[in-house]
């Protein structure tokens, strides 16, 4: 499953995906013969589970942003570059390879704010509010700090959309963003 | 914790609490435990825990709607009983009394399209899009089905924030609902 090459890489690429797949409950052991990795080895590189969750979170983050954000060098407006993250969203979900958002379904799962893996969630759904009021400033929007939280509100809204009907998102997010931002006028 | 009487009632009542509390992973030893029943007597009642997880979420269903709905006969516009599910959503999260959809949770956390907790919850998601659409029909809404849709994503979006930050929504949903309809000239 992997050509990762040390016992942690492979632990925490075994993590991010077993987790996401399967829920927070994946016990250490189903982990461990996923990554190939002894138990012994894990708790020499880990103090705990928690700790393997958070990490292997964070490690999702990046390719994450990389498949929902366009390229910063792309030639496309504010209001493109908002409504990319959705249209992406809604093709990804569509090919199955994404089911809900990673770091909204962990902080569900794991229902402590205060776990190190809720934290690392929090983060990430931040960074994406970022993106979104970045453009929005940039469009010189009336409220960016109020719309940009809105914004991602209709991303884990229609996330969620995602996951409780199991079926294709047909094009809701985009044309629910696109409402939004008519409505406040980002042209 | 209860003043329910059957061991079915006590069962489901405990599940209710404890799956929405501490997620889909609470054991049946500590179900039983929590509802002062033995195993032997809860696999006479139920056939597996997830015939009890589906049967507990049903059953937090009409609860859920109350506490969210306004009453059938409140004078209220189609748009005032539609903004009441966002108030609601927002003072109940704010006192600590909703933390997230107990459904769209349970859809997260089971994975399983299929699984009959996970058919439960797309059932009493449909309720409260339908319900939005028939408040839209009367308010002569021009594509009531999409808008129902779409205040459905700003609800479970809404939901979600409330679940990411651990934090008082601070009126974001009633603004966010009230954006949409405004935009589809719902008055």
């Amino acid at each position: 499953m992997t050509t990762s090459t040390t016992p942690r890489e492979r632990l925490l690429e075994a993590a991010g995906e077993l987790f996401y797949r399967d829920g927070m409950g994946v016990g250490v052991d189903a982990l461990c013969k996923a990554a190939g990795v002894s138990k012994k080895s894990m708790y020499q590189l880990f103090r705990s589970k928690d700790e393997v969750i958070a990490e292997s979170l964070a490690g999702l983050g990046p390719a994450y942003q990389a498949a929902l954000l366009p390229d910063t060098d792309a030639d496309l407006s504010p209001r493109e570059r908002i409504l990319t993250v959705f249209e992406r969203q809604d093709r990804l979900t569509a090919e199955g390879s994404l089911l809900g958002c990673p770091f909204v379904s962990a902080a569900v799962e794991l229902k402590d704010p205060d776990h190190p893996g809720s934290v690392v969630a929090r983060r990430f759904k931040q960074h994406l509010t970022d993106f979104f009021q970045t453009q929005l400033m940039a469009a010189e929007a009336d409220d960016p700090e109020t719309l940009a939280v809105q914004l991602t509100i209709v991303f884990d809204g229609t996330s969620a959309r995602a996951v409780v009907r199991a079926q294709a998102l047909a094009g809701i997010g985009p044309v629910t963003a696109s409402a939004l931002l008519d409505a406040a006028g980002v042209k």
